[in-house]
C-alpha cells in the first residue's frame, strides 16, 4: 500500500494528466494527447493552439483546451478561464507573423492593424466536437480564394489543405512572435 | 496630505474603477460607466453581458469587458481570463433561457443540445470598437427571418430591432438561469 501511495506521489503530474477529460475518437485528443502530427502554434498547461488543416486565411489558428469538452457550454470555469487569458496574445501572434511572411501586402496591413475574427461553434457548424476557438485573420478584399462569405466557410467547400511546407513556416513564425512577445516581458 | 492619503484609502475601490480604461464615445462605456439603458444579462466586475439590440436570434447576447479595449488582441490577460471564465455559464443561462421561453420549438430544441455560436470580431466586421463576443442560439433551419446566412449578418441589414418587453423578459429568464445554477453550486 506504501509503495503503491509513493508511486501516486512520484507520477502526480502523470496521474493528473490522465486525469484530464479525453476521447479516444477525438482527433484534437489524438494530437493532445498521443502525439498525432499537427502545426502546433501554442502549447500550455491547458492548452493548445494548431494551426487548421483547411485554413480560411494563412495562419488560421485554433485554439483548443486540453481537456475533452465538446462545447462552450461545456466548459468547467477555469478551463474557459485558460482559453480566455492566451487568446489575446495568440491572437497578437498570429497577426504579428501574416505581417512578417507576407510583408507590403493588402493581407500583412490587414494582420498590422489586428483584423481578424474569433469563432467557435458549438452543436451548429461544428464540425470536430471537442471546443475550439478559430482564429482568422481578415481576408484580404476581393480575393475570390481568401473571400470570407460564410460561416459555413468554417465547415466546408472550396477551402484547399494546408501546404504542409508552409503550415511548418507559419506555426514557427507564430511561435516566435510569441517568444519575442515573452522576452519582452 | 495625510487626508489625501486616507481619502485615496477610503475611496480605493472607487479609485480602481475610476482608472478602468474607458472611452467617452463608446456606447459599451456608456452602459458600463454612466448607466445608459441596456437588457443585462450578467454582470460581475469584469465582465457586463448585455442583449444585442438587433438580435440575429431569440436571446442573442454580447459579452463585454468592462475595461474599454478595442480588440481580443488588445486585452489584458486577466481581463482575456475574466472573459473566458464566465462564457461558458452566460452560453448555458442564454440556451435555458431560449428552452423556457419556447418550450416545444425548433428553437427550444436547438437551445436544449446546446447549440450556438461564439463569435468575437476585432477590426474585420466589428461595429462597436470596444471587444465583445456574441454568444448567438443557432438559428431555427429555414426560418428566413433567422437564417444565419453570413457573417456580415453581425453587422447591418435586415436584422429587426430588440422589442424592449421581450428584452426584459429574455435579460430576467438568462438572470434566473444563472441563478439558478449558482444556487446548485
Amino acid at each position: 500500500m506504501t509503495s503503491h501511495l509513493i508511486s501516486l506521489i512520484e507520477n502526480r503530474g502523470e496521474t493528473i494528466k490522465q486525469s484530464r477529460p479525453s476521447d479516444p475518437t477525438c482527433p484534437f485528443c489524438g494530437i493532445i494527447n498521443d502525439g498525432d502530427p499537427a502545426h502546433i502554434a501554442f502549447e500550455n498547461e491547458d492548452v493548445i493552439a494548431i494551426l487548421d488543416i483547411l485554413p480560411i486565411s494563412r495562419g488560421h489558428t485554433l485554439v483548443i483546451p486540453k481537456a475533452h469538452h465538446e462545447k462552450v457550454s461545456d466548459l468547467p470555469d477555469a478551463i474557459g478561464a485558460s482559453i480566455g487569458r492566451v487568446l489575446p496574445r495568440i491572437a497578437r501572434a498570429v497577426c504579428r507573423a501574416i505581417k512578417t511572411l507576407e510583408g507590403g501586402s493588402e493581407e500583412a496591413m490587414l494582420a498590422e492593424d489586428h483584423s481578424f475574427n474569433v469563432v467557435s461553434n458549438s452543436g451548429h457548424l461544428q464540425v470536430v466536437p471537442h471546443v475550439h476557438f478559430h482564429i482568422v485573420v481578415a481576408p484580404a478584399y476581393g480575393k475570390t480564394s481568401r473571400k470570407w462569405k460564410k460561416p459555413a466557410d468554417f465547415v466546408m467547400g472550396g477551402r484547399a489543405e494546408l501546404n504542409e511546407q508552409d503550415g511548418t513556416l507559419v506555426a514557427r513564425t507564430i511561435r516566435e512572435a510569441i517568444a519575442a512577445e515573452e522576452s519582452k516581458l
